[in-house]
C-alpha cells in the first residue's frame, strides 16, 4: 500500500477512489475547482463509509481527506495521483502538465472510460510514469480496474500499480493491446447503442430493458461472464459445440451490430482453448452448481431487500407456502417445521454451516411454527406478531454445505404472551445436530410492545402444548 | 397456475420449465427423441430440486415428470405446452403442427431466443393461441420471460400466459412490437459479437473479458439495469444531464457497433421521461443506497462462495485485518470486538434485524476474541479452532436497518479446551440490544474432535479471563 494518494477531479469517480485509499489507511488530498465539491465528496464518503460498516464486522469510520486549493499543492507528496476529471483530451493533459510541475517521481493514473492511455500521455515530460487504470462506480465497492498502459508507458509503472490496486481490495485487469474503450465499455457501450434503438424504434422503454437486464442475464453476469455462462449453455459439449450450434446466429439481424468476425475453425478453437484454460477444470454439472448457488444466494438477499429478482421471489415464496398445508399438529410426533438443503454461503471458515445459520433454521421453524398456531402472514399484516426474548441452543454436531437437515417442533408451553417453543434439527440420517429452547413474546406491531395474542392464536396454541406433553421425552 | 403442462423438447431450457412446472404442483409430460434425454432431465431437475431445497424453507422433493414417447401423446390433455427446440423454424413448425392434431384448445408457447413469433404461427390452423416466452437459463430460478406475440396471436392468450408465469414465480416482460432477438438477447448479441471482436483483436482472452463483466458492471445489472445505472451516473442533473453529458461518445468509436441512433433533444426527453417514470420517486442518493445495500450482499455472498468479486474482498478484508491491533484485553473494559451498521438484507418481516444476526454479530465478536488470544487466521490454518458447543441469548432490544451497533465481549472463563465468553450488544446510544453466552470447544480440524489449545493461546485466554474478572459486573 501506499501512504499518500492525491486525487485531481472530485466527481463520483474521484470520491470512490478517495473512500477506497482512506479505507486502506492512506492519507488523501483532493483537488476539485468546483465549489460545491466538498459537499459532494462528503456525501460519497457518507455513503462509502456506511458501505464499508455493514460490509465488515469491526470498522472504524473513514478518516476525513484534505481538500487542497491547487492540482499543484494536492499532487505534492503523493506517491500516486488519479486524475477523474471529465472526459475530454486536452483538459486531462492540462492537469498532467500540472501535476509534472509539481510532482516528479509519483505514479499517474487516469480514471478515464474509454480514451487511448497513448493519446493522454503524448505531451507528458515523463510518460513512462502515466497509466489507465479505469474502475467501476462504486469505486469503493467493485473491485474491477482496468489497466491499460500507453505506448510510453514503463512496465514497471503498470506492475507497480496493479501491485497498489490489489493492495487495496481491486482487481487489477491488464488490457493486453491499447484500444479505444478497453473491454468493459466496450461491452457497455454495443448494450448501450442496442438499448437506445429499442427505445428510439418503441419496442421497449427504459423499465422493461432494465427489467431484460436484471431480471435475467444481470443476475448470471454478477459471478459469471459471458464466456463461462455460454460454456454452461453448450452442454456437455463445451465452449466448441456451443460455437457452431450458435454460428450461424452471427450472421442473422440479432443487433445492428452487423460487422461481425468471421467464425472459422481456427477462430472456434482459439476461443475453445481459452475457455478450457479458464475453467476447464470443473464440468458443466459443476459449473451449472456454482453457478445456482450464486444466484440462490443473490435471490435471497434479494428477497430480503426487496429488489429486483427478489420481488417476484418473495411473490412466489407466499404462493407457495400459501398453498402448502401448516405442519400438523399432533401427540403422535412433534411438527415438521423445516426442511431444507444448506447453501454453500452458510458455511464458514471452519467448513461447516455456521453457527448464525442453526438460529436461522430455528426461526425458520419458528416461523412456521407460528403459522400452525394461525399467526401467519395475515396476522402478521394485521399488526401482530411474536418476538423471541431469550434462546438456547446446543450445537451436537457439524452440517455441511449441500447437506439436507430438517427440524422437528414442539410447542413447550403457551400461557397469556409467553410461547416457548423446542426445536430439534437432524440431518439426512436422523441424527441430531441441534436443539433450541425459545421464548417468544406475542406483541403488537405498530406499539412494539407486549400484547395478548388473539383468542384463536391462544387457544391453538394451548392445545398445540397440551398434545405435545404426550410427545415421548425430548432428549 | 395449470395442473397440466407438457414440454416438447428436453434440453436445459426444456428441463428447466418442467422443473418449475413441477415445483408448482403441475403435472408435466415431456417430449424428446433423444434416447439420453431422460437421464439429462433428470440431471437438471435435481439441480433444480437441490436449488429449490436450498431457496426455501420447506420444500418437498419435486415429483418426478412423465417421459412421453410422442408430441401427441406429451400434448395430450395439456393445458399448456412448451416448445423447447432448436432454433430452427421449420423443425418448429412441424412441432406445431403435430401438437395440433392432437391438442385443440392448449396455449401453445415457444421458448426461441429470438425468432419473431409471426413467422414461427406462420402456417398454424389456430395461430390465436400461440405465443414466444422466452425464459432464461436457468429457467427454474431466473424469474424473466420475455413474451412476444406476434400478428395473430390472441391478446387473451398473452394475458393468461402472463398470469400463468407470474402464479409460477416468473415476471412475464411485454415486448411492445416484435423484433429479432427481442430485447434481452439483443443486448448479449451486442455484447458477444464485441466480445468476440475482442478476442480475434488480441485485445483480452475469455477470462479477461469474464472478469471485465462479473468483478464490475454485472454486479450492477445484478439488480439495476443500464438505464438505472446511468441514472446514478448523471448525478443529480438525473438522466437528461447523463444523456447530454456521454451524448457525444455515442460517436466515438467505443464499439463496433457504430451505426446509432442520433440523440435529438426530442430523443433525450422521452429517454429522460421514461426513466422518471421508471425511477423518479427515488432520489440519486436514494438510489446509491439501494445499489450499494444490494452490492454489499452480493459482495458478501460471493466472499462466502469464494468466486468472483468475493475473492478480491476475501483477501482485502483478511490483509484489513492484519493491519489492525486485535481488541485490547484489560481489566479496565471489555473488549471491543464488533462495530458494523445493520445491511437492510439483515433484517426480516417484522421490520427489525432477525434473530439468527444477532448470533452472527456474536459470532464476528467470537472470531475477534479469538484473534485478541492468539486463535487467530493462522491458527486456524494450522489446523486448529474453536467450535461452539452451547449458545444463551438474551434479546433486549430491536435494531433497524442501517442502525450502527457495536458488542462488547469479556472471556469468563478459560480451562482446558474451555472457552467461556459473554458478549453485550448496544446500539449507537450504549442503549443494551442482547447479550450473548456462549462455551467454546478447542477442536483439531482434522480429526474434527476435541482438543487442546496451544499453550501461548491457552495462557492468553486465562490471562483475559482472570483481567475481566475485575470487570465490574455484567448485566
Amino acid at each position: 500500500m501506499i501512504r499518500r494518494a492525491a486525487v485531481v477531479g472530485g466527481g463520483v469517480i474521484g470520491a470512490g477512489w478517495a473512500a477506497r485509499f482512506l479505507a486502506n489507511g492512506a492519507s488523501v488530498s483532493i483537488y476539485d475547482p468546483d465549489p460545491a465539491a466538498p459537499r459532494k465528496i462528503s456525501e460519497v464518503l457518507k455513503n462509502a463509509d456506511a458501505a464499508y460498516a455493514k460490509l465488515f464486522p469491526m470498522r472504524r469510520p473513514l478518516p476525513p481527506p484534505q481538500f487542497s486549493d491547487s492540482i499543484a499543492a494536492a499532487a505534492a507528496d503523493a506517491e500516486l495521483i488519479i486524475e477523474a476529471v471529465p472526459e475530454r483530451v486536452e483538459l486531462k493533459q492540462k492537469v498532467y502538465a500540472e501535476i509534472e510541475e509539481s510532482s516528479a517521481a509519483a505514479i499517474i493514473v487516469s480514471s478515464t472510460s474509454g480514451i487511448r492511455p497513448s493519446v493522454l500521455q503524448k505531451n507528458m515530460k515523463n510518460p513512462a510514469r502515466f497509466l489507465v487504470a479505469h474502475p467501476f462506480n462504486p469505486v469503493y465497492l467493485l473491485p474491477l480496474a482496468e489497466i491499460v498502459c500507453g505506448e510510453k508507458t514503463a512496465p514497471a509503472t503498470a506492475d507497480k500499480t496493479a501491485a497498489i490496486l490489489e493492495s487495496m481490495g481491486m482487481h487489477p485487469l491488464r488490457v493486453k493491446k491499447e484500444i479505444d474503450a478497453f473491454i468493459a465499455d466496450r461491452l457497455l457501450e454495443a448494450a448501450w447503442r442496442e438499448s437506445l434503438w429499442l427505445v428510439k424504434d418503441g419496442i421497449a422503454n427504459t423499465e422493461d430493458i432494465d427489467a431484460a437486464i436484471c431480471l435475467g442475464f444481470g443476475l448470471r453476469w454478477a459471478q459469471m461472464g459471458i464466456f463461462d455462462t455460454y460454456r454452461i449453455a453448450g452442454g456437455e459439449g463445451g465452449m466448441k459445440d456451443f460455437l457452431l450450434q450458435f454460428g450461424p446466429c452471427l450472421k442473422w439481424p440479432w443487433t445492428k451490430l452487423t460487422d461481425v468476425p468471421e467464425l472459422t475453425e481456427q477462430f472456434a478453437e482459439t476461443i475453445a482453448a481459452q475457455s478450457d484454460a479458464q475453467s476447464g477444470q470443473y464440468t458443466v454439472r459443476e459449473m451449472e452448481r456454482i453457478r445456482d448457488d450464486n444466484l440462490i444466494a443473490f435471490l435471497q438477499t434479494l428477497k430480503a431487500n426487496k429488489r429486483g429478482a427478489g420481488v417476484s421471489l418473495a411473490k412466489w415464496e407466499s404462493k407457495l407456502r400459501a398453498a402448502q398445508t401448516p405442519p400438523e399438529i399432533s401427540a403422535s410426533a412433534p411438527m415438521q417445521t423445516v426442511r431444507r438443503r444448506v447453501p454453500p454461503h452458510w458455511t464458514d471458515y471452519n467448513g461447516h454451516m455456521n453457527e448464525s445459520r442453526y438460529l436461522e433454521c430455528f426461526s425458520e421453524a419458528t416461523d412456521s411454527v407460528m403459522r400452525a398456531i394461525g399467526a401467519d402472514e395475515n396476522y402478521i399484516a394485521a399488526g401482530n406478531s411474536y418476538f423471541t426474548a431469550e434462546t438456547q441452543i446446543k450445537h451436537l454436531n457439524e452440517i455441511a454445505a449441500d447437506e439436507l437437515l430438517h427440524v422437528e417442533s414442539r410447542v413447550l408451553s403457551a400461557a397469556g404472551k409467553k410461547l416457548r417453543l423446542f426445536h430439534e434439527m437432524k440431518n439426512e440420517n436422523g441424527e441430531p445436530l441441534a436443539t433450541g429452547e425459545h421464548l417468544l413474546i406475542h406483541v403488537n406491531l405498530q406499539t412494539r410492545r407486549s400484547s395478548m395474542p388473539s383468542e384463536k392464536v391462544q387457544n391453538t396454541a394451548a392445545e398445540a402444548a397440551a398434545l405435545h406433553a404426550k410427545l415421548p421425552r425430548r432428549d
